[in-house]
């Protein structure tokens, strides 16, 4: 049985510790001057705050915590839809977004690191909701659950379960014994990695807050942008690359970061995962630098925009310095491709995952080699190791919810949303892949504000649905997740 | 080690069957006085004859037969590459197709029952040539090896692995003891609803000609038609009804015929696949004909639109009755959903098939509920019956390839083809899938002569790949299938 009451609590514990970052924007709104804003954000975190509360103390009572498996994949779905709702309301206060249906999209589209956004003008929105806005992505891209399990160590035992259903990717790498120990290491490296891009964005001519921002929509994976053009606003070739590395770090399992800094390269060489994803990156930069070579040029410029848009969409940034939408077939097609990669599993990416991919095709050639040879005995290595057959269940099955998913939203999305069908498509894919610009009517100068509202809500979910890893969300739809055992 | 005499062997048979089938085209030209079109079949049939003569003899040898499973593959696959090559050689002789290229296209395209064609104008080809188009479909449907087993058992052992890799579906229906008499059985079927079609379409007010290649195009989910508009041409009710019935006959498996003649309805009744094919056949129907209200007014024509074409995609037939490129984005998507099915296992029609929709499906449920509960034990049915595991990896694996295919062929038409996504995909996806039409320029009222030669070709063994199930012929490019034991 489910029991409600644990999950309520951690919900409203989660909520508190959301609020509490509200502080920020609520700061930049005073500090600008800006009362409607200020009043907006106040007004959500004192509410929230004595809501939450109440809630924390009426829920008070002894079995509410040590979480079963199930009911943390209640706990984790609930906390994104309760975040991104409470998230979305300063928003709707101060008029900034004033449909509630608009404000929620964009929240979720935050959190979950997406960045579809329904902004038509992005820099009319007072400077303390870009910054929220972009802060959402911060929060959503190493987890907001992980992130509770970081810094309360007391929700106990059923931490594992919650991480792991918030975590990107088929497994979870332990690096420390305690999850609380591995939470506080992954946010302790997010937090490194904030600070030097910060600082390299600084030293690249951007203000305090652009470059604060920029970091926020890069590490996560986000594409958040204050500004309308996106990266592109800053004309800059040493804040492109900055950012191409650092979204290319943000992609990366971030295991491999503290395998690095213990020195284990042994470990990090016999990497499936992470020689793949340099692979993929290495091969679909230079090719289609070479298709944009008669569209800029020169081999560095085409570098440039090649790198910084294929690996804006490998590891679902979403982040632009040119329209790819405008380039050749050629270059579009092999974004396409990537699209249905995404990052790494362990990083703040997006996508079904290299590890995945990767997995699913080995299984592909172990089953030629089997009809090759019947009597053969053959598996699929990971790792230099023989991957359980379990894993190989769960990946299957993992693409099929994928692909179901994407299939069901662009139906909605052909039904519903007006779109041709290569739209419908790639906003599916922009959606569930937490990508956020894709090709047609939502290429990256696009937006999402033309959708009417019920395909808005089926985008958000489907955000949602993408960034828990399917499962985790589907798992709630299915009548046995709620029967007795 | 693979032995290519024995292999060289049987498809120098497989061409003298093929040649002797020509001899209908070579007939009909005859009969209507075309000498060029005589000339051209009566040249090939006589140089086929020969030199395939010549082959036999020359590879006779004491262990020529009793084919091993790996050299199964090749020899279907080099059949089927060999009969297309054969078949096309009296469109280049005649002039009728001057491009060896697009007579190479159009051969396969029939062969595979695809029924994508370059051809501008169909009217203006001789009749001979039309109906060669149209038999092409009809030998292709129930598979020209299969056919091959059937008359000429002598084959011997390697029969059932023969069968097996060109049948359609991860398992192979055994109706009988011995493969030949299966191969028998499924022939008889085949002739026997070849013959009640061609009756039906004449009393609906079609000449010999006209009912006797539009049955070939339906029987076997082909598509060709030697008319410009296609079915539509006829703009009768009770023909569109007919072909409508016959191309869902020619979507199921034809085991599913044979029980019902040997009044085996009980086991009817439990096949999970034919239950899902009409499910889905009804509901998507419904759907489309719903959609279609507001362009057809009423609900009889409405659904004799919408049941014609969507019918025809999910048997992946090709057969048309109004441009469905011109519908709402509703039906669209509904038609693009069902390119994703295809017919049932043993049918003759292409795409995924049915039943490894349902298996995945399944499998991915069958992991939420493990997931929800890791201590529980979790089967997946098919049939009322646990399926094996082999199973779930063999079609697990045939996704990713089936996938892989459908996206390595969008990249080579956007990357040459210079068409956009929407169009590259549905390329990818009507030929793969053995359907013919798709959307935008690949639409039912277009066709594929503005592609270039190199994206023909890559085309042709898309539609071979996707025909033979895409194992059978990228197992061949695998080092280990070339391997010692």
């Amino acid at each position: 049985m489910i029991r409600f009451i644990p999950v309520i609590r951690v919900v409203s514990l989660l909520l508190l510790i959301i609020s509490l970052f509200m502080l920020a924007p609520l700061g930049i709104a005073i500090y600008n001057g800006n009362a409607e804003s200020a009043r907006s954000f106040g007004l959500t975190i004192v509410f929230t705050a004595v809501f939450c509360s109440v809630l924390w103390r009426l829920t008070k009572s002894k079995n509410s915590l040590g979480l079963r498996t199930r009911e943390g994949f209640l706990l984790v779905t609930a906390s994104w839809i309760a975040a991104s709702a409470v998230g979305a309301v300063p928003f709707v206060l101060s008029g900034a977004i004033p449909s509630y249906t608009d404000a929620f999209f964009e929240t979720i589209s935050g959190f979950t690191t997406t960045g579809a956004s329904t902004l038509i003008s992005i820099e009319t929105l007072p400077r303390s909701f870009l910054f929220w806005r972009s802060l959402t992505h911060w929060l959503g891209g190493m987890g907001i659950v992980v992130l509770t399990v970081a810094i309360l160590p007391f929700l106990g035992v059923g931490g594992v379960q919650l991480v792991r259903a918030e975590s990107p990717g088929p497994t979870l790498d332990k690096m420390a014994p305690k999850i609380t120990q591995t939470a506080k290491i992954l946010w302790f490296l997010y937090l490194g990695f904030t600070v030097l891009e910060t600082v390299l964005l600084m030293a690249g001519g951007m203000s305090l807050f652009d470059a604060l921002t920029h970091t926020f929509g890069t590490l996560a994976t986000g594409g958040f942008s204050p500004r309308d053009a996106s990266i592109g606003a800053y004309n800059s070739g040493f804040i492109d690359w900055v950012i191409t590395a650092f979204m290319i770090i943000a992609g990366t399992n971030f295991g491999i970061f503290y395998k690095l800094l213990r020195g284990d390269l042994k470990d990090i060489s016999r990497n499936t995962e992470f020689k793949t994803y340099v692979f993929v990156i290495a091969s679909s930069v230079l090719i289609i630098t070479l298709v944009l070579l008669k569209v800029y040029g020169d081999f560095g410029t085409s570098l440039r925009y090649a790198g910084f848009q294929a690996i804006s969409i490998i590891t679902t940034t979403g982040f632009a310095t040119a329209d790819f939408d405008m380039w050749p077939m050629a270059a579009k097609g092999m974004l396409l491709l990537l699209m249905f990669v995404g990052g790494c599993s362990g990083s703040t990416g997006g996508g079904p995952k290299v590890i995945r991919v990767v997995t699913l095709i080995k299984l592909a050639f172990k089953e030629m080699r089997y009809m090759s040879r019947p009597r053969g005995i053959f598996r699929v290595h990971i790792n230099g190791e023989p991957v359980k057959k379990n894993l190989l269940y769960s990946v299957s099955g993992f693409f099929v919810l994928y692909f179901l998913c994407l299939l069901f939203v662009t139906a909605v999305v052909s039904f519903f949303g007006a779109a041709d069908i290569a739209t419908a498509f790639s906003t599916a894919l922009a959606t569930v892949g937490n990508i956020g610009p894709g090709f047609g009517l939502i290429g990256p100068t696009m937006n999402y504000a033309f959708y009417p509202p019920l395909v808005k809500w089926v985008l958000s979910f489907a955000m949602l649905a993408g960034r828990l890893e399917v499962y985790t969300v589907l798992i709630l739809l299915t009548p046995s997740f709620w029967r007795r055992a």
